[in-house]
């Protein structure tokens, strides 16, 4: 799907996951309405996260949801992935797009305007910006060491390509990262670690959808 | 070059190497007659090894040595490396073929008969065996908890692709490795960390090469 479509936003990390397995956590997001999943999984090696990559392409192929490798492009490769999601510190967006090819969607993370325009000019399909809340406080109005909405905003109208906002995303404060112009939020705790991560996708994707109705509202209002 | 020619095997690991960067160590090696370099660089972000990779990959194209990136498929074609080289916990070797192709090197880590021939089945170019010796002690009766020169032979009969031992060898220690019917041995801490890294690497090269020759008369006196 084109990354314009990307409102709820799952990243994978076993780790924290409970009893479940990061299966059993996709599975749940899938019937709650999730759009995409990144497999991330961080600190596990990488024939972990190819075998767990073929089951859930499998899923998510099954389920019309995007899967998105974190870092590995030749894990992405290897599963047949939609595409690869990196950091600063991974392979260059110019590199993955190369590695790809024209059709995979590349994500990139960014933190500011320059390195957002940085990764648009590079060719990044979509751009995952945050830490958006360094708390998921419900005080949204802190953000502690977050980049808050306001730099969702900047980054949204520095750029044309969709804007993800995450990092401390819940249901509850996903509303200003949308009115600031983000296509959707990505979580990992948030369905994660959620008792039930079937209804924490549900009630995230809602928060989503009533925000964009909101932010839709008011920029017909302009 | 084919993987029978590795005698002489590095593998980077700048945070062993004092104040030398890697490439100061690799250039060093180069001068000594080393005759492969692995990008290994453990614990560090993909960037990083794909920056470096390109110097070394500059550097080595240069000199004729070949240039196998440690894990990251990804990587080895960002860099145009020779190949790869894939342990236990990485990418299938059947899955880095696939990705980079026929003429690419894939090298893969074995300790075992098992492993070995279930590797060379997958379509290994070489393999990597070891820990050959569980220190770099020079008495090597004991291999402590490396699996020894006997280990290398049995894998050598096995299977009918080169072998490089690799654990705890050092000039002083790798003959009987090469006696055992390796091709060579592969080392970090033996040229890495030496005072003089250049004349380490034509030390450790001199002992294969002399081993081979001792190999070879024992096994025309056969």
């Amino acid at each position: 799907m084109d990354p314009s479509e990307y409102g709820t936003y799952l990243v994978t990390q076993q780790s924290i996951s409970g009893d479940r397995s990061t299966i059993d956590v996709v599975r749940a997001a899938i019937e709650g309405g999730v759009d995409v999943v990144q497999l991330r999984e961080k600190d596990t090696d990488a024939r972990w996260r190819y075998e767990l990559g073929l089951e859930l392409r499998e899923l998510t192929a099954e389920a019309g949801v995007d899967l998105i490798v974190n870092d590995r492009v030749d894990v992405a490769e290897a599963i047949d992935a939609d595409g690869v999601h990196v950091g600063q510190s991974d392979l260059p967006v110019a590199v993955a797009r190369e590695l790809l090819g024209p059709e995979a969607i590349v994500g990139c993370s960014t933190a500011t305007a320059e390195e957002a325009l940085e990764a648009e000019a590079a060719g990044a399909d979509y751009l995952g910006v945050g830490t958006v809340y360094g708390t998921t406080s419900k005080d949204v109005d802190r953000y502690k060491n977050g980049v808050g909405p306001e730099r969702i905003a900047e980054i949204v109208d520095a750029v044309s390509i969709p804007v993800v906002g995450i990092g401390g995303v819940t249901a509850d404060n996903a509303a200003p990262v949308v009115e600031a112009g983000a296509t959707g939020v990505a979580v990992i705790s948030e369905i994660t670690a959620a008792d039930d991560p079937r209804a924490a996708t549900a009630a995230l994707a809602d928060a989503v959808e009533t925000a964009k109705g909101v932010g839709d509202a008011s920029v017909a209002d302009e």
